[in-house]
């Protein structure tokens, strides 16, 4: 993991495009602290020119992104899709599930057919673990990965990352707590990576049905209960609950769990006095979050989490771009 | 309701962009009189420019439109989705039907979500009155009414006013008959609305279990048979009907329907000799308009209708973001 | 069917656009051999300019180009998207199975809509055999038929001989084998027509049950099994079969089907030294061929078909868009 080399100052690396040493963005382990960093310095001069109304660039005309969604994503898919577009990309959503898939396409043909189309850039979202890797496999063209599974969604943690960054102005040090179903999430997992890059201490907290078996092993120090795994956090991230799991399987009910595991002003109380509050959406108001915490201004960084989320999707867009375009010359 | 200020010529209004007093079009009453006929200028000149197949702007380059949907509609999507790209802003589309609604999202988070992604113009579709207007006190960007539940439809009265000037040269004055499902009909609430601050005489002509209580307060006459609500109508405005409707509720069934209010030749003879007729589309043939009729090009409007739309919708998003851009200058 | 002209080098053709005779492209017989060679030059320079990364043209900017498929195909659908936007079209995705044709909407209307919204390019795929000619009756702009019912589907014809003529060098005199499911099957009648017109000779090969009444006098000769079918052919099309249709009515199973009709490297072995391998896709591994066929590069062009399948659509797009803005100059 490489620090920043010294003498690069900060406004400097963000005048240029990252280069990734990987083609793909595929999980969190293919990026080291180097790129981590210079991804999020280049993603706040987007942000920057985006308040700017700065929105249109020509980094990436001629250029073909397909965002391709075997599950429904309204969110992310937006967001990717507008990243696409303010760069000047050429954007062709395909929303796969009703489709080719249906006729009994198998993955690799659907990969063939869509690296046969040339486009430059493929943002991938699928329902099982690795999918988007063996997918990765068959074209010519970066991929990233825009969740698979119970995997990874390197986007999101890194949107979170330039979340935190952006508020507390670093990120080595911190204490963050990642809390409620860590089984089912891939948000949890490319966290845990990142944060650990990123010199954090990472706490999981959840219900031992909810916790994978080896958690501990992640980087990540695990707890069962709120009021410890809470305690001098200075960030406090929940994590989507599906409600459907809430019957009887992994928990008794949605009433329950908020009960125990729900995000508060009285459990919020256990974190350090001035912690924030993230989640990466949508909500279940209710069930893992009280609105009396969700829409605190003073606390709360959720709408932050998605403004960034555009910004750092037009960095990552543009690195995996520019690696690809200088792939000959390296 | 301001008229146009003396000394105006309509080619100076054409000219340059209309500028709203209020950010967003929610409903008629956002307008007034002076706008209304701007707009209507504005979008003549863009209608011509479309003719002339100098169909691509730069006026809204750099900006994005999400096109956010609630319900299905190709046709006003579509519209809209034409009319931005016409302007050379990017276009986002978002069918929300299926996706984050479904993991249980309230609107209001939605809301937050889009408006943290920065887009610079929301139209949107809801199934619900008034979600619009809720929907648009959350974001920062102008917001466009693209129908919501049975309130209004503000665009497609603009379309409508414009259909009938382009082919009368003038809408004060006029006699004009709105007909048939006006219960359920946000396109009847918007028309009457905008014919009155263009100084139509307004009748609305429907059976009494498809009439509002307090209809007659809206700034039109009611009536309950054709032969007296068509008798000297310039313009008669045909109603969708729901056909799920018309199964005993409502009415007895469409074949009764059509036998008392739909229009076809015999009903049309009501009206005044040469009466234009319009229908919102899509149509129900054989339930509340006939072909004879849809499709005689001497009296029908209805493609004139869709046409009509694009150039409108161009002129609305314009004035939008012109007020939008002008906010800190006022 | 005209030769190309005495004089005119490959390279000339390929300089300028082509013009079509006639105003759309609904099925191969609107074409004569001139055009189709001049098309297949035309997309020649297009896929060079593609592997040159020089993807974005601006002889569509301004036009607007609307795909209407009341069908689902990702992979056709898509493939004109990018054909359009990589010649700087707006383009506009319309899937009309859920939205007004649900509410009852007829074809004809549908299309009055479509036309007043005043698009360039219609791109049209339908169920029903006959739709999209019906649909171009009613339009003023250029309409290209992507599949409609069991009748043609002619770009995939043109992509199909461009791959051989890209491969082989030319078609005349060459035989080609299409097998498979020829009844239901839009691509086979469109290949037998442009391989006729390119002076191949083309044979069917199927079960009696899955070969139309009359398809000998197509222009193809038509065999039984495939020992005598393939013999001394150039290229073996395979054609899809729908799954459903191997349940008894047709054929007794899928296994059965591979067993004399799927094609393997025991029977690619009846046809000619070298023979290539063909599917317009997607493919029904283990049912109409095998993966040791499918995915051998020595023999197989599937996603040869599919890259050629954009660079196809960009020069018929243009061709239309072309004769269209000459039409009165005419």
């Amino acid at each position: 993991m490489a620090q920043r080399p010294t003498g690069v100052k900060k406004s400097e690396a963000r005048s240029s495009p990252v280069r990734f040493r990987h083609k793909h963005l595929l999980a969190i382990a293919d990026l080291d602290r180097f790129e981590v960093e210079s991804l999020l310095d280049r993603a706040e001069a987007f942000a920057e020119l985006s308040e700017k109304k700065v929105k249109k660039l020509d980094t990436l005309r001629g250029r073909t992104l397909i965002n391709l969604f075997f599950e429904n994503s309204t969110r992310t898919q937006s967001s990717f899709e507008l990243a696409g577009k303010r760069m000047g990309a050429d954007v062709v959503n395909m929303s796969v599930k009703s489709s080719s898939v249906a006729k009994g396409e198998t993955l690799i043909d659907t990969a063939a057919t869509l690296n046969a189309m040339r486009p430059d850039l493929l943002v991938v979202r699928h329902g099982s673990s690795g999918a988007v890797e063996l997918l990765s496999r068959k074209v010519d063209c970066a991929v990233v990965n825009a969740g698979d599974g119970k995997h990874e969604h390197p986007t999101q943690a890194l949107l979170d990352a330039f979340t935190i960054r952006d508020r507390l102005g670093n990120i080595e040090g911190l204490t963050i707590a990642i809390c409620g179903d860590v089984l089912h999430s891939r948000v949890a997992r490319s966290n845990v990576a990142l944060l650990n890059i990123l010199g954090a201490r990472v706490r999981l907290v959840g219900p031992p049905t909810l916790m994978p078996i080896g958690a501990d092993r992640w980087g990540a120090e695990v707890f069962h209960n709120m009021r410890d795994g809470l305690k001098d956090a200075d960030v406090v991230m929940m994590l989507r609950v599906q409600r459907e799991r809430m019957t009887g399987g992994f928990f008794p009910s949605a009433r329950e769990f908020f009960w125990f595991y729900g995000l508060d002003e009285e459990k919020l109380k256990f974190a350090k006095p001035g912690a924030l509050v993230m989640h990466p959406g949508p909500m279940n108001r209710g069930v893992e979050i009280d609105s009396t915490v969700a829409d605190n201004p003073n606390v709360s960084l959720i709408e932050t989490q998605v403004r960034m989320g555009v910004a750092v999707r037009m960095a990552v867009l543009e690195a995996l771009a520019e690696s690809g375009a200088n792939e000959e010359a390296r």
